[in-house]
């Protein structure tokens, strides 16, 4: 009978899971994974092995309103009858913020999501969302360990100077500052990064987590030095729904001349920009990719130029850069926005092989870039997994 | 008798004026210059010469209320009593906002001050004061021609992909881009560099106007390609009390959790942030060098961070860069934040002579430096004249 871990990202709409079998000494091995997915409206709750083949699935009528406790009680059942009453030794939970306080991964109990409870206003749409689930874990399962690994700590180490924002000091101290966010992606593809090119993992590298969230972090021998999330997920590059940087100006101009409410301009910003705002089309980039709309290759081409601009800019912070990852759904299986993106970054001596590319091969710069360019694949829930058999079993350390 | 053009830069609390003489073929020559300041609580009206040897003088008592008629008669009736009652032929205005139809000098007149009123809500700060200026001027001198300067002129040429925001495509299709400011500072600077160093004005040059506002722009072969200002002076650099580029999620969460007015927030976000905000001390980056507190060092070293932060995202939008200009009042004379900015800048290949520097000279990187840099000061008021005189005397052309 394994000794497996449960790992939870849980949304608004989907709580995302994956359970790992704990193997001391190594990382933890991937068993299956699902999601319970249209949560408030139709719940649907799927899991897969590790070959994408569903093992079991439930649905629940249209309008069931029903609490994480009651969505969670399938998965926890399931995980019973298919591996055994004691199996289940922890779960481990993506928290999207740990504010300045918490910054490494840390065993829950009632007085600590109490505390970051009240960090919920700095990630008003996530954090919320993530209590919940620790809460109905703590209801169903009384005595199971639970871990909170930070979406934020990866970046704790960034310089005061990078953190600060313009604004007068009084916010700056309450902790309007920049965080940061994937952390736990940048986390674990720093780690894949240091098996599969050590030289270059100890260099100056741009990580690109580019999904429905898209983000970069420029690292320095693993370590994060800055990175295009600020205060909240809402910042920096382009994203599937999202704005990224915006001038404040719009913003203001928004409410004061359209007359939006604050809630409906974040909803606006958060759900109706990004790609699909701007392509008013879809959201993913397989659509904008296989459209000949000329509305889909402005998303397209907006998306690529801020990522190129935004390359400049880490690199700046890094003072250049010997690497650059492609990483989550679009960095991993996009190889005309890859290319696109390379392309604008030719004087920084990149030059990418198409061939390659188009292969999603693991290195996709020529042998003379002077910038080495890789693809990996990001594994979230690994990284969660592991800091969970860490906090809770530091002599069998797992490998991140 | 000299033919003079009056120049107005006409905001909230003061008015900028210059008196240039009209020399067909060549620059305009400034004669004289001043300003009235503290508008809306003790106005005072100065006049300079070349020198800035004090011509006249004027106070108003505390609490004096005045409009634009009212502060501008001294300035018309000095003109005259200085100059003759013909020699004043013209007034240029600058005027922040052109939007998208307007990016030439124009000669104005009462239906297209009604139309650059409807672009007040593009820059509430700036476009309503400049507008009354122009206004007043018709009703002082109801024959006297004006022509409007405008500051987003400079950068109409960036490509759509620049200038879009990731908003629904409807904001975008009423204005809400990014549009750039400084332009008339950027475009004098341009006509300089091409004097001074005529190879490098034709390759690819980041310009740094760095006064009380402060901003970037990136020229390849003296046109505008990208900068650092947006839909709103508010984005980009830090500044005197600007925030700058900010998160748009923590302008909701001020609202949203300080239960701020979008008001007062535009009022924090101009007036309290940026170098005041941070260090808490002051805007004035005289002060901040000359501080001890080390505050005023946290503010220097974030506006300094930023500068080459964003050089490094404009580089990439230039892709690549061959010069570097600083220019308004820090670019022109704080020599310890060119060399910090330089020396983040090592990267580029740029390296500071620190003599010349310290000497605020007009070429301050070694010979071996891949990237020039230079000191320009810049002029934006010769740069309405030129553009006035251009516009009401065709043939006698000014050159900028």
């Amino acid at each position: 009978m394994p000794q497996a871990i449960l790992t939870l990202n849980a949304g608004s709409s989907s709580i995302k899971f994956a359970l790992h079998e704990m193997e001391p000494g190594t990382r933890p091995r991937r068993l299956s994974h699902g999601q319970i997915e249209d949560i408030g409206n139709a719940p649907h709750f799927v899991v897969r092995d590790a070959d994408g083949a569903t093992l079991t699935e439930q649905r629940w009528p249209s309008g069931s309103a029903l609490d994480h406790a009651a969505l969670l009680t399938p998965l926890l059942d399931w995980i019973t009858g298919h591996l055994g009453v004691e199996s289940l030794v922890a779960v481990g939970h993506r928290i999207v913020h740990g504010g300045n306080a918490y910054y490494r991964p840390v065993r829950l109990d009632p007085a600590l999501v109490v505390e970051l409870a009240r960090l919920s206003p700095l990630a008003p749409l996530h954090q919320p969302h993530n209590l919940a689930a620790v809460r109905a874990i703590t209801h169903l399962r009384p005595g199971l360990p639970q871990v909170a690994c930070f979406d934020t700590a990866f970046h704790h180490g960034m310089a005061p100077t990078v953190t600060r924002l313009a604004l007068p000091r009084r916010f700056t101290d309450e902790g309007v500052r920049r965080y940061g966010f994937h952390g736990l992606s940048y986390e674990y593809l720093a780690g894949r990064l240091r098996e599969q090119a050590p030289t270059l993992a100890s260099g100056r590298v741009i990580a690109a987590h580019l999904g429905n969230g898209a983000s970069l972090c420029a690292m320095h021998d693993g370590r994060s030095v800055d990175t295009t999330m600020g205060f909240t997920a809402l910042d920096g590059l382009v994203m599937g729904t999202r704005c990224g940087n915006l001038d404040p100006g719009a913003l203001l101009y928004l409410q004061q001349v359209h007359g939006l409410s604050v809630a409906a301009v974040e909803h606006m910003l958060y759900h109706d920009s990004g790609l699909l705002g701007v392509s008013g089309i879809s959201n993913d980039m397989r659509t904008l990719l296989a459209s000949s709309d000329v509305h889909a290759q402005e998303a397209i081409d907006l998306f690529v130029f801020r990522i190129a601009r935004e390359v400049g800019a880490l690199t700046s912070s890094l003072g250049g850069v010997d690497g650059l990852v492609f990483s989550a759904g679009i960095g991993e299986r996009a190889a005309p926005i890859r290319a696109a993106v390379c392309a604008r970054l030719a004087w920084l001596g990149i030059t990418c092989d198409d061939d390659a590319n188009a292969a999603n091969a693991a290195l996709i710069s020529t042998p003379d870039s002077r910038v080495q360019v890789r693809v990996i694949a990001t594994d979230e829930e690994s990284m969660i997994a592991t800091h969970t058999i860490n906090v809770l079993y530091p002599t069998s350390r797992a490998t991140p």
